[in-house]
């Protein structure tokens, strides 16, 4: 089977290819990536775009006016680099973000898109491109299906006590107000990846840092719980967004003297907050990092309360688990910054749990690595993620069972 | 020096009068409770009040228009029942909630009561009575001074990457959008009486579990972490108000299809919220463990999500403070309902620590009781709280500090 598993932002598309056998999921030579590609500036005119495939490599600038046209460029291109599969797209696959009571992964439909546009409003920087590129992929490749897996499919087993909140009962009932959890195809992987490597570690509290932050708990393989609450804005601090707040704040924030109203307080809050707030300097964590050792106490501040919003989910899980056999950190943060892990996992003494000061700081780019130390009753893992490899896995199975 | 300490709510008015000597702080015999007493139903009509010193009571009904009525009321009262010292107070002291950038114990002058007022919005339930009655009791009893102990005071020690939310740095530092914590003086006796029992418990962390929750870490007998965020409806799940929620869901809740608007939003989310909410039943513990007990799967459901709102922050805690050594129960649920405090400490075997089933379940109503099992690594307690004599003593530190 031929995927194209699409990572869409409102004006960005990156993808990999993907040459599954439904037979051999699982098995590295029944999964194999054949192309990758990436295109910018969608719809702002001179997208810069490169496609990769067989040891070949190709890259231009040109207009794309929406996805669908970035899409058909990309397949044209991967054709005539000799990539033929490129013609012959079994399915195109999504990490959608938020579908309310639609979870799981599910063949994209009318009803499927009305649902994301209904949840549009709780997730204004995912739904909207997702939206708009399904559509335009199915323009533009209309007997393609598409599949959407959700990544609030991997929390639906996070135990009721865990997914309400102190809120009058029909609110989560029917207008579905409650704790969804994302980064579900990550957090996944981890769990699959962690059963490989660590077949007893039955609790695994796996750590997904990057623009998007999210710290999940994992027994028997099983998401129980996840920072992540209503929204993708929610939970540990994120680059530029909020991560947890006090819902009542807002009504200081919206006081006459402010001048502040309530949709410029919600653009702040999705997208001028987090590290970037907090720190001022920049939402990316290498930015704040070196604005602090230059001496800016602000900055300083923004990565101590990012590790400290960490640090509180990962206490939370040692209780919702009764403990921990492993910890994983994932994400761009996750993988490459040894000082935000050392941090997280200090004085764990208390658990059992302690990491080796010297792997984890020699923890190589993006390469898996074990780094707790000698005696540590928790391992601890450096694990890059693979999130397109889990929306194939997907994507094959909602393929597989529609066919039967 | 003979002190009046008010407990107030918006329409009731509960005392404890003491004889405090400024040079026998922390000695029962010079912290002597006089008299007390209480009034209900102010400005509605019909109000029943009782007052009780020296072995004496006296009780009635009759209608008192504000707080200052009620407090005359009551003076005249104690000193027809032979209460002398009713007649001559040296001052009124206030577990005041909410004063933004003003917190310790502070004389109540025009500057205190406009800066509750400004912050009146975020403590809809507790600032506007304490203002009233300030007012009211300053009318009434012109020369005698007032102090209001904030709830916020304790916490000025949490250091500060616990106190920011991930928001634009002005926010924080102009508008004070941050977390203060609250049950000051509740976490204040807590840390205070376990220094007593347990001098060697350097980290405590202590569960004020009653209409109001929360949960504090102690370390050295200073508050470094409290699950009150900027305003008191945050945190744990709490009787009526919501506890923590995600701020966007506000997104959806606000969406035309739900009738809603923010002010019944927020009336729902700070009144009718909580256990009540939930539960569906009611905001008393008592009421939502017979329904769930009668097999309301919802009331089930409400209690279950409070326990585990509780453990989140335990768990944080431990992380906080790298550990624990004490575990403290306090006020109307954490003192008699040995069910939560069973499920909020089940589990913790991974740091060592562990209740004894029996002796927890045969505390005496309103007894201290030590209640962990043998080889715990944390001494566990229930602890009556006794937070008008942490006003008094702070009150009388003001007083004694202004006359320097």
């Amino acid at each position: 089977m031929i995927l194209l598993i699409a990572n869409l932002g409102s004006t960005s598309f990156k993808y990999k290819l993907f040459d599954m056998d439904p037979t051999r999921l699982g098995d590295p030579a029944g999964e194999q990536v054949i192309a990758t590609g990436a295109a910018d500036r969608i719809g702002q005119g001179r997208s810069e775009w490169k496609v990769e495939t067989g040891g070949q490599k190709k890259e231009g600038t040109t207009d794309l006016a929406d996805h669908g046209q970035a899409i058909d460029l990309h397949l044209r291109e991967l054709a005539a680099l000799g990539c033929t599969q490129a013609t012959k797209l079994d399915a195109v696959g999504f990490k959608a973000v938020h579908g309310g009571p639609i979870s799981g992964a599910v063949k994209v439909d009318d009803h499927v898109l009305a649902t994301m546009e209904q949840f549009a409003d709780v997730a204004p920087q995912h739904n909207p491109p997702y939206i708009a590129a399904m559509r335009a992929f199915r323009k533009q490749l209309p007997g393609v299906p598409q599949v959407a897996a959700f990544e609030t499919a991997f929390h639906q087993t996070i135990p009721m006590a865990r997914q309400v909140y102190g809120i009058p009962h029909e609110w989560t009932t029917k207008l579905g107000i409650r704790r969804y959890g994302f980064h579900g195809a990550s957090h996944r992987y981890i769990a699959t990846r962690m059963k490989q490597l660590a077949p007893r570690a039955s609790r695994v509290i796996s750590c997904h840092l990057g623009g998007s932050c999210s710290i999940c708990a994992i027994e028997e393989g099983k998401s129980v719980a996840n920072s992540f609450g209503m929204t993708a804005q929610s939970g540990t601090f994120h680059a530029s967004r909020v991560g947890d707040f006090d819902a009542f704040a807002l009504l200081k924030l919206l006081s006459p003297s402010t001048g502040l109203d309530l949709a410029t307080v919600w653009k702040k809050l999705g997208k001028e907050a987090g590290l970037q707030g907090l720190s001022g300097v920049s939402a990316d964590l290498r930015d704040v990092k070196q604005a602090a050792a230059s001496g800016n106490a602000q900055a300083k501040l923004a990565i101590d309360a990012f590790v400290e919003s960490c640090r509180h989910y990962v206490g939370s899980y040692l209780m919702a688990m009764h403990g921990v056999d492993a910890i994983a950190f994932t994400g761009g943060i996750g993988q490459n910054e040894a000082g935000i892990r050392a941090g997280i996992c200090a004085g764990m003494d208390f658990a059992g749990i302690s990491m080796d000061e010297a792997k984890n700081a020699s923890v190589a780019k993006n390469a898996e690595a074990r780094i707790d130390a000698a005696g540590s009753k928790a391992e601890i893992w450096v694990l890059p993620t693979n999130e397109e490899l889990i929306v194939a896995r997907q994507t094959v199975e909602v393929l597989t069972k529609t066919q039967r």
